[in-house]
């Protein structure tokens, strides 16, 4: 199979998101134009990036969206639901869990959660099951976990981090302000960086100012 | 001022946060080739980025991090820290207020909290001020607030966005799953969005699987 770019990958899962909630809305094709427009990219890039999954779309013609589903499904392995886990279950940890779980997801199920605090875990109500952080490992590895979503305190997030990876986790969600390296080859990570995007937003308000 | 592209404005706030942590450690120059180390980019991206701060880098030279974080307080505006509030305090808003206050911010301040819940706000104990929903506008007006993140419920995010445009922020960072619209022209807004983070990583995980 063609290696598919990191860009590509990002933007195709987006679409991946788009077209199932048209879907839901009983929209049965789309152009790359109007696929450009939800993710804020001109409709050619849109083209080379489906030109990927096997489809040479052309200028002005709409794309069928069971067939754009079921290309993704096979290139990006969205048909079954990666298994998910939240390490770290105070404050954060709770609410991220508890918006997770409120909307039906279409390319992962948190599955199991996480915390060294076992008082802890008994005051939670939640429909997952919950365990002692010192079962990571085993309980990824038992119930083939595959993404981590890390929301302990930094000091904890590379341990948090190492025993994901030791249990076989393929990528990890980083929410702490700590910097995660991952363990083993293969593993990938992501950050969700809050004091980054409000620098972003900082310097997006003050040069769009400084232009006027 | 020559307009700078938005991608370039997003790594060049990264730049400001890595060269802030080096000036730190008492490091004072930086070639572009380490730049794009922590930036996973090219060192001729960072150059030209660079050279947007007016300054010709040449391949092998490094920067002096002085130069460089004077050019980027000037073209980004990051000399004063923006103001920023917390829209919703429930345990995503307080878990997110309280890693924000925990780290020294070098481009923003969290200056004001809101909550619908009046009881809410007599039981969170911080060091910045709390303010009722219903004084959003007034507040954000009065103490020149720039930067606003939402955590509130995901139906109660647009309204809580509106009352921040009416106020006059020039920015909004979205932590709920629901789609925010500006209601003014010039107010940005960027989307932490959980759900599209771990299926972009389900992506990754399962297209470098079908490559090895």
């Amino acid at each position: 199979m063609k290696k598919i770019p990191f860009p590509v990958i990002q933007r195709l899962s987006y679409v991946f998101e788009i077209i199932n909630k048209l879907e839901e809305n009983g929209i049965g094709k789309i152009s790359s134009s109007e696929l450009g427009g939800y993710l804020g990219q001109t409709a050619h890039t849109i083209r080379k990036d489906i030109h990927f999954l096997g489809i040479a779309g052309t200028p002005g013609t709409k794309y069928e969206i069971a067939d754009l589903r079921r290309l993704l499904i096979d290139h990006l392995g969205f048909g079954e639901p990666k298994r998910c886990c939240i390490v770290g279950l105070g404050r954060l940890g709770e609410a991220l869990l508890e918006q997770l779980l409120a909307i039906p997801q279409d390319a992962f199920a948190v599955v199991a959660g996480f915390d060294s605090n076992i008082n802890r875990l008994e005051t939670i109500r939640t429909s997952i099951e919950l365990f002692p952080a010192y079962r990571i490992e085993k309980t990824v590895r038992k119930l083939q976990i595959e993404l981590a979503l890390i929301a302990v305190l930094p000091q904890q997030a590379q341990e948090a981090a190492d025993r994901c990876c030791d249990g076989g986790v393929r990528g990890i969600l980083n929410f702490t302000p700590a910097v995660i390296k991952p363990k083993r080859k293969g593993v990938f990570v992501r950050a969700v960086d809050v004091s980054g995007e409000l620098r972003i937003l900082a310097a997006l308000a003050y040069t769009s100012t400084a232009n006027e």
